[in-house]
């Protein structure tokens, strides 16, 4: 039941939006009015810029702590790596909008701020934001999974799919089917967008269940917290989303924007965080059962997890070296050494006898 | 047959563009009205700037994603992932124009967002952005294919030259010469759009069907599959833009909008995904054949391909070094241990003798 | 007791914000005025721009130091690598938050700048900067202390728990609760504020005091110095705030811009370079010790610390190359050296003995 | 003969700027006006954005292109890398320039464009791109090359001043002493700057024909290609640049914009295409010859050009651990195995004995 | 006697500054204006525009370079590549700003452009971006110096701490407390900025002169050119900054605008080249002493100056595999090679008896 807001932009809300509004229409059971078309005091305005700018700062720096430690992470777990970077980008991109939006969205009349035409950019790329990252937060937890081959690229699939469509009913209950508050649209967009919840939570923790008993008990723990902690947090976002059937002011929108901030933070962060060490340590157990090897040490929270290693020296094919060894015309002196050069270059540096010769000395 | 839309800009159409236009000017069959010229109501509005923002992130993402998976692809198919690179960041740009463009481009009156001026910059991003992006796909998909030397550099250059002046005369009838709403012209570059349509289809085809047999199995049957997505989303295209010909109006803007947003998305992320998938396996392929190395383990959905391996250690040439051992003056405290240095500056550190000595002993 | 300010932006200050302000309101003790309501002259506002132009490049430097320094300390530090560039970034995002702020907060009235409606901006940004940064800055002090393993993960989080609360309450007291003028709640939430000050004091005291007597020497003094900085530089916030209480005007407000530019420099970027050294010195003392490798020799003022080195070549679990050696279908032309591969690929370049043979010669 | 436009904007030009200018003032032969004070039709204005937008679109993937690409040639040749960098980057930000210039030079009025007070800077930057980027192409061509050490310095130098003094002296007489219509300042300084790009001509064509007879037949190939690319690619601009002596209207202005922008591309992305094989295959043949090694094979259209290497195993001088080796305080628990750690102490990893020791069992 | 600017924004010149002055008020010797108050031909405006882009252009062209050049320098001498990134990088930042506040700062009226409200912006940007490069620039110089340890770190505190004032003191005059044209604290401020500057002189000169017998004759040579291109370039700016006291009008705006934009590329590109070539040459006197290994070869000119060489293959301390070899349950098919896997699990890969075991058949 992830997003059901029901809210009724009713005309007279869309004519007379420039105008404080402080009655709330409540002839009918479900018409609600969207939260974005309250008046703020100075407070609210200034505490909800707080959140939305420190969310957003926190969002650019999980994105850069990601670009930072993309070295910890084998590349067999890099798909996990890619769906955390590319969150916390669109993340941060996202949150850009809405401070732009939340800037432009109120006017200063007194000691008020009242919404204008623009106030809708202040609540809808966040549902932009949610269409692009909350599949990517699938894969990513599927990457740590033990799934493999054509079986973990059809979970990903069905959960990239399922959260999509979540997320994309939600939307257009809210801003394209139910803005004309007719509830009843509302609600059947609700439930469509509830199955489809139901539907990515079963996908992901059947894919969890699989993968606990085979992975190692510290591996398996951070994985059972990761998992936790990712549906928990979704469960927040329709909570908050019920408000507006019951609530409607300044207060209950600044409640709205701020949970959502926190929200964002945990799960994208959060979330993200526990992924990393995750890949951490199967990378480290992957090294230490030497299935891979990984060219740095890999320490977390000061504790040596596996030692830095290099790959053994490969001998290419016999006749890999593909291009003869072709003489070499004389390049005067455009190299100091170029006598000692054209020398050399009738003992090819790829015949393994003489490489054999040098060593066996 | 791709682009080959057939507007007419009526000029009563451009000196009244700024109230809403509502009737259709239907006097001649070929007589149609650019669709950027329609008014949107609120949820049109919404709706096409929700897919122009996701569709913008979601290519960001793609570029995102590419620039972090670059290591995992062998140098010699690295023009692959230059291409794909280009294609998302130069695609990622263009969105931006065009949001920026369709914010711009409409003013909102009453319940309805009417276009003004600037409405053609809503459309003509998009030509802007293919213009670059269609030679480069072509490249993408030629870059994996077992073509070789002079063979893979004519190909490329036909395929690029065709798909640019595919999009350029499709924008020339539709912004130049057919913006007057004379029939005629539109379909004289319509037809010429499609003959390098063709063209392009043809030199791409049978690259690929000479690659096929060549290639392993899975290698092969993914190329497949990325050459069917490629063309049959290019035909979405011309099927798209055949919308104005017969109808007019917000709802058919906005189809349009929403079904060329998916298209870029499916056609530049889907189809540059299985590329990578193809390039990551052919790398791969070359490891295990003993062509090249990699220095990293290649793993496609947490199965391994390839291991890691290190070049074999390359003896220089005898004189390679080419500075001669030169007497360093004495540097003092410079360095704590100067003396040790300087004992050691007599015992060149390039003399064969000197390291067999060493290892011999 | 950090931030403890007790402005009172009387709702007079509010209403008649956009004319300058001169008579200071003093008839309660604790009432004072938000300094950013008072006007400049010529030379105060140029000094302030000066300010924090420079100090938002020079954090801006210190990003792209750190950035272009990252590989110089081992993956065992990187936690304290990954704060340092999270707090410049982030920094130097809040100065251009600032700087915009500062531009548009003013109008040129004669020879004086008199704060408009927005002057808000020109002080807000810096809680927003430190609700993120502050957190992060005890993460950089307890990543080079040698608490570990759950200890360490224990102490980071106390840390910055703590420190985010003695922001966010100081913000509270500020901007919301004390906006009004009420002086108890100013009091209230000053108090709050410092208790999280000196529970955050308490741990990373305790933290630093456990890793002194088991670093060596030189790494204990530059971390007794680092710590010193950081906590005195904390100091420095806490008094700059206290002027409004007694002081208002122009000059005030120039030396409380001043001072908080010139402390921000100190905390990020002076601290920052003191931590730097110590995780290099860690590095180079496990490098001596042989707990980790580290690829590039590490210097510090031109005295080598550690020499560089590589880690061991790693020998795969026997069947770790996944992959049986497949047969590969002839691929023509397609590499130069097809036959050559094809010979080659019976003989699969994993097995020991294979590889024992061409050494053991 | 680069830059020599002669256009004389007319004291009635410059204040009747605002309104169409269509009647060509033609009393003096050599009085000419400036092309972009000359009013756009539809078709016209779309058409130039259209090809500064693909321009600037294909320069920034040349960027990216060039970027990516950067590990494919060694450092000898690296000079060659960043002068391509370089002026991907620089014309890039001239075309954002030039993008949002033309975008702002023009009023929308009935179905025509009308130029406005900034017009120029449709044209400007063009001049200020080049200033940089023409020295910057003199440095890509000399870096491949034979010439070296102080020979290349001078080449350089005089190539580099050489070109910048002949986009000077076109600029001088284009928009400062030639503005005034004065027909002999503009002979005057067209002349001045034929003489630079003889001058230039000459340095490089000397360079070259040095090159030639040494270098490989395919590298020499190349570089010829390149040569004459570059060369002929800098006769188009003094041909464009003739057009206004002779003709003036929006037709012949779309056609300098458009013609500028394809011989920008050849002449940046082609010229530097050509030079970037040049430096592999060079780099490849310096691997092959055994004067330097390459971490990655080389890959020039899918034929291997020369193998991956890694360099030699260095042993340090006997004291270049300069560091003795100290003894370590107890470290408690702070690294798990700082008891095995300790007893290692004793016996220093840097001692020659020891590793023989190890190694000849 | 660095900035020693004597200017005098009169009240009136305040006041009218909208209105072109022509009229110089010259009552007292001391009494000048401010240079950025005298409005401009269209000849200037352009001259000087296009100087503050080309030099903008070429700040950004030598951070692209420092930034594709940095694995040229060894670790050693990174300070010097930090500086010179950071120095490039704060400057490129200031002329965006200079830019963007030139093109803001006048008005066209008729021929001419008249300075308004905004014109200090066009000089103001020039200090903040020196107040942070010129310290930069002195460590760039000290890091090539062989100073070390704390006889570096005292030097390069002196030289940032002395060039800051000698900045700040020069603004102070200029535009805090010599804005009212009281000449004896213009002259004071000019003295004390003096002072300072020849203090950094001093320490500068007599970090070069202790090292200039110690390097190598190359070295020497390169260091003493680039100091004496640092110091001679530093003589300008106040040659420059004198021009204000005998002489006010759009011409010598112009000559001080151009002549400060080619005195920053000269000193920021031309110092910085030369300081990056000392660098490199001083890496590959380590390399061939033995003190340092470099992972490429280091060619300057294409003249090789030392072989790529990689370190020494490191052994762990005895125990440094702090992770027990654990038991792993069994992980079925999540990775093909389990069974494998397992069996390896029981022969720990860090066992020394083991890999000597493999080695010495």
């Amino acid at each position: 039941m992830f997003p059901r807001p029901v809210y009724r932009v009713t005309t007279a809300g869309i004519s007379s939006r420039s105008s404080p509004r402080k009655a709330r229409n409540s002839v009918l059971i479900a018409a609600t009015s969207a939260p974005w078309t309250a008046p703020l005091t100075e407070s609210q305005h200034i505490l909800t810029l707080y959140f939305l700018v420190i969310a957003g700062l926190a969002l650019f720096a999980g994105f850069v702590r990601t670009w930072t430690t993309r070295s910890e992470v084998g590349s067999r777990f890099r798909p996990a790596l890619v769906a955390r970077l590319c969150v916390t980008a669109v993340a941060s991109l996202s949150y850009v909008l809405l401070i732009v939006g939340f800037t432009l969205a109120y006017d200063h009349t007194g000691s008020t701020w009242v919404p204008n035409a623009g106030a809708i950019m202040t609540m809808a790329p966040r549902f932009m934001d949610w269409s692009v990252t909350v599949p990517l937060l699938t894969v990513e937890l599927l990457a740590v999974c033990t799934l493999f081959g054509a079986g973990v690229r059809k979970a990903q699939f069905l959960a990239m799919a399922g959260s999509f469509l979540m997320i994309f009913t939600g939307f257009l209950g809210t801003f394209v089917f139910g803005a004309d508050g007719d509830a009843s649209q509302l609600y059947l967009w609700g439930a469509i967008s509830s199955v489809f919840w139901i539907f990515v939570n079963v996908v992901l923790i059947r894919a969890v269940r699989k993968s606990l008993p085979v992975l190692t008990p510290e591996s398996a723990g951070l994985l059972r917290d990761a998992t936790i902690l990712l549906l928990c947090g979704w469960v927040i976002y329709p909570l908050v989303y019920i408000i507006p059937i019951f609530a409607f002011g300044g207060g209950w929108t600044t409640t709205i924007q701020v949970t959502l901030c926190v929200a964002d933070v945990l799960v994208k962060i959060g979330f993200g965080g526990l992924i990393h060490r995750v890949a951490k340590l199967r990378t480290a157990e992957d090294v230490r059962a030497g299935d891979d090897v990984h060219s740095e040490a890999i320490w977390i929270s000061s504790v040596k997890q596996s030692d830095a290693g290099q790959p053994r020296e490969i001998y290419l094919a016999e006749g890999a070296a593909v291009h003869p060894n072709r003489w070499r015309p004389p390049t005067s002196s455009a190299y100091a050494s170029a006598i000692a050069a054209e020398d050399d270059s009738s003992t090819p540096i790829d015949s393994d006898e003489n490489l054999g010769e040098r060593r066996s000395h």
